[in-house]
C-alpha cells in the first residue's frame, strides 16, 4: 500500500462552533464560526501531497455516503442530506507513535500543508456552490478554521460515526 | 505493513457527555455519563483482534504522551496530566470507502467486538485504578459508552488534537 498523501476524519455532528481568532486583550474576544447540522471535516496533508491530492479528497469527501438519514434510514452524503461543512486543519493527523511519544516526520513543510489547506477550502466552497445552483433546496453552509491556530472546537452530535479516510 | 487488528481515535477534551441509554418512553428519560478534562478515545476492533490486542491497546493508549499540558508546555500522557477518560465503541472507524459508499467488511464479527470492547473498558478501569493507588495526586474517573448504542456525543475541546492510533 502506498503512503497517504491525505488523511481525513470525518464525524457528523448537530452543532459544531469553532474558534478562529483567539482574543487577543481584554478588549477583542475571540472570533467563532459555527455550523448547524452537517460534517466535521479534519484534514491533514502528507509528504507529496499535491493540488491533485485536494481533488481527489475534494471530491470523495463530498460525495460519500456516511452521513445517517432518520427519514429514509439508508446513509446519504453531506450534499444529498443537505449538511453544513466545518473544515478543520488537523496536522495530529499525521501522527506516528513511537514508543511513548508521537513524531510528525510523514507530515508536508508547514508553508506547503498551508497553500494545499487553502486550496481544499476554497475547492469544497466552490464544489458546494456549483451544486446549490442545481438543487435548490440545498443550502450546506462552509465554514472553516485558521491554519497554524490552536483548533479550539465544541460539538453536539446525535451520533459522531467517526470516518478515516486516507488518499 | 500487516493489517490493523484495533484501531483508534483520540481526542483531548475540557468536558464531554455520552448517552449510554436511550429515553425509552416519556416516563423513563436519556441516561448519560460525563467526564471533564481529559481524552475521549473512540475504539474498534477489526478481524483477528484478540486479548492481545486489547492490552498493547490499553499499555500505549493510557502512556501516549499527547495531552497538552499548559504548564510545562509539553505533551504528556492521560495517567501524567491527570484526566479523565471517556471510552466511546466506534464501529465505524473500520470503515474503507470504496467508491461512494463505506463497507465494514474488515470489522470484527459483533459478538467478538462486544466481548473484547468490555474486556478493554475492564482493563483501562484496572489501570487506573492501579495507577492512582501508586499517584495520589491521580484522580482521574473513567467511563464508557454501550456497545451497540448509537452514540450520542457532546464535547467541549481547547484543541482537539485528534490522533488515529492502530494496532
Amino acid at each position: 500500500m502506498a503512503a497517504a498523501l491525505g488523511r481525513s476524519v470525518m464525524q457528523q455532528c448537530l452543532s459544531a462552533k469553532l474558534m478562529v481568532k483567539p482574543a487577543i486583550s481584554e478588549d477583542e474576544s475571540a472570533e467563532y464560526v459555527q455550523i448547524t447540522r452537517g460534517v466535521v471535516m479534519f484534514v491533514c496533508f502528507l509528504k507529496d501531497a499535491s493540488n491533485d491530492t485536494v481533488e481527489k479528497m475534494v471530491r470523495s469527501l463530498l460525495d460519500v455516503k456516511l452521513s445517517y438519514c432518520d427519514e429514509r434510514k439508508k446513509r446519504c452524503s453531506i450534499l444529498e442530506l443537505p449538511g453544513d461543512i466545518l473544515i478543520v486543519p488537523q496536522a495530529t493527523l499525521g501522527g506516528k507513535m513511537k514508543g511513548k511519544v508521537v513524531q510528525y516526520h510523514g507530515n508536508i513543510e508547514k508553508c506547503a500543508g498551508k497553500e494545499l489547506y487553502h486550496q481544499f477550502v476554497k475547492r469544497i466552497k466552490e464544489e458546494i456552490e456549483r451544486k446549490q445552483v442545481d438543487v435548490e433546496k440545498n443550502q450546506s453552509q462552509v465554514k472553516h478554521g485558521t491554519y497554524g491556530n490552536l483548533q479550539v472546537l465544541s460539538m453536539e452530535t446525535n451520533g459522531p460515526y467517526t470516518h478515516i479516510i486516507d488518499f
